[in-house]
């Protein structure tokens, strides 16, 4: 009797794809800053010259929560509206809407998804710039698009997309600062960063232990480390089967914060910037709850939670989310292996999910 | 010794100001068709005249989800982008866009919340044209906005909103039915089906126990119908401390399928128009995972699920959302109470939040 898989042998130890993925990250935002930076340079130079009005983005799942990071980004760094596209009201729907002076950024790992080319094909027929943000040049959605960047990435095979999700991050803060006049060189800094802060995998594994048997959670954050709370909500949903729901700090205080006792933990991001100087308002309202506070930010702030990771300082804010989220994935992972699961093969799981 | 509280002899029975206000919505609805009109028409006037290319909101809790719902109504009727501001990139980041062009609607019961207040306030400043849809004329979200509706609700006085909401639904129809120069006229059938809807409520009672000793749920719809979901979602996690988590159909898809199975029981919005139909592709896969399905709906579709209440046929789809939510209004108070707690008095709740 054997139990490893000949075919596919590293699915013979859970969760192995995705911890392969997890720590390859470092060393694909490093490619993307070695060999990606005249992509945005050319698509930078494209969009200055069409001067947008406003920016739309549209996206699912996990590249939902890149979309939204740059709709930060949009808003804070460019000063213009910004809007995240329900799909459905230009594929069931058929809307037809006039988008003179507007840039649609469409963001997909796979660049499959039918209901997202087609949204793109629309805005780009009703006069849009359009450009695609995929782990894969060719497909159809950099196909539709005016503009294709690929965000090199290379083949991701958990279910759980991570390395992908950092490299959209990364592209879109590069296409940004290009955009800005800038070069791209404050994301210099990332993969080193990155490596040290993956080293607190054994920590993490530890910590999990302490979420072994909750059966729901809730993320928290503000401003651009709203995304981070989203995004690590959803890698706990989809590897480890919890209820986990993000909510941004203000949010949080308008209804949600009920349903948070003692038994539902609470992961918040605080970092040092204007986002985590925001979530000071919300800490003493989870305190009031009885919430158990994992924290992800600065050293002060995981002192004062029930547990956490620091992270490092003096990172630009705008490139914070990109480290943030590392802690997030090594807990989903460890949290999935404690709870007997495998969180490269989710039950009910696709790794390309078609969507119409 | 006596239980009564004297000063407030409503609080004597929990849950009494919820049901009161549920079941005072038709009444609302009337009142707004019959008195409301005439703000509508000038307000459309003034918005026709500026000829906005972009619409944006902004809102918290309850409200943004009549935001949403509004962004639906925007992109598909009036073919314009629309997006949901974060409030904290005008707040707490400082963001000063450029908002020639832009409509601007703040959405809040109690016009109070210091960001949403401020946002409209840069918002004007910027050039945008300004809207502010309150239940409380004069407050300072009204006063900050040059055009202030109001969706003439009369005092909420429970923590959840329920009257406010649905009054906010119908105060943005018909706007938007305004602008795209129509009178309004297609709402004037909610108030009577309302009242029909809302004699389900004996029923809901009962299919309430059914969910006594869930601890967490998802709901989901798609297009119109997915506010509905989302503030479903919000209304039992605000007084039954459920985790209840909303995604629209298509992103249900795209990952947190894999924490539901037969003990997260999952609330769907499968109406005649196109957002249910649409969920015909979702239905079948919840089938696989072996879900519960608390379906509102057509019949045929209630019929196929494992409890739920029918929807009348008939209803225009835009206007579908402002009955749709009754029987989940009617299912968390009932859950509440089921659960020993009072939907009056969410703890760790106070009916304005003020965020900033």
């Amino acid at each position: 009797m054997t139990s490893v898989n000949t075919l596919h042998p590293e699915l013979a130890v859970p969760g192995a794809l995705m911890a392969a993925e997890v720590a390859e990250q470092p060393a694909v935002w490093q490619r993307l800053l070695d060999e990606g930076r005249a992509q945005f340079a050319a698509a930078a130079a494209r969009i200055r010259d069409y001067d947008p009005r406003f920016v739309l983005f549209v996206a699912r799942g996990t590249s939902d929560h890149a979309a939204l990071y740059a709709k930060y980004l949009t808003e804070i760094v460019h000063g213009l509206p910004a809007g995240l596209v329900s799909p459905s009201t230009m594929t069931a729907y058929g809307t037809r809407p006039n988008l003179g002076g507007t840039l649609m950024i469409g963001v997909s790992q796979s660049g499959g998804s039918p209901d997202l080319v087609r949204s793109l094909q629309v805005a780009r027929e009703q006069g849009a710039l359009t450009v695609a943000v995929t782990n894969s040049a060719g497909s159809p959605l950099a196909e539709a698009a005016e503009l294709d960047l690929d965000v090199l990435a290379g083949p991701e095979r958990a279910v759980a997309a991570t390395k992908s999700y950092t490299a959209q991050l990364l592209a879109l803060y590069l296409l940004s600062d290009h955009v800005a006049g800038g070069d791209g060189s404050a994301a210099e800094v990332l993969p080193a960063l990155g490596r040290a802060l993956l080293e607190h995998d054994g920590a993490v594994a530890e910590l999990a232990q302490r979420y072994r048997f909750a059966s729901r959670m809730v993320t928290t954050a503000r401003g651009y480390s709203y995304p981070t709370a989203r995004e690590a909500a959803l890698k706990l949903m989809e590897t480890s089967y919890l209820s986990a729901q993000a909510f941004s700090g203000a949010d949080l205080l308008h209804g949600p914060l009920a349903m948070i006792d003692p038994q539902v933990p609470v992961l918040a991001v605080v970092g040092e910037g204007i986002g985590g100087q925001a979530m000071q308002q919300v800490l003493p309202r989870l305190a009031e709850q009885g919430a158990d506070v994992f924290c992800v930010g600065t050293p002060q702030a995981v002192r004062g939670a029930s547990a956490g990771v620091a992270l490092p300082s003096g990172v630009a804010e705008a490139l914070s989310p990109i480290l943030e989220i590392l802690p997030f994935q090594q807990l989903a992972r460890h949290l999935a292996l404690a709870r007997g699961g495998n969180p490269d093969a989710p039950r009910g799981l696709r790794k390309v999910t078609e969507t119409r």
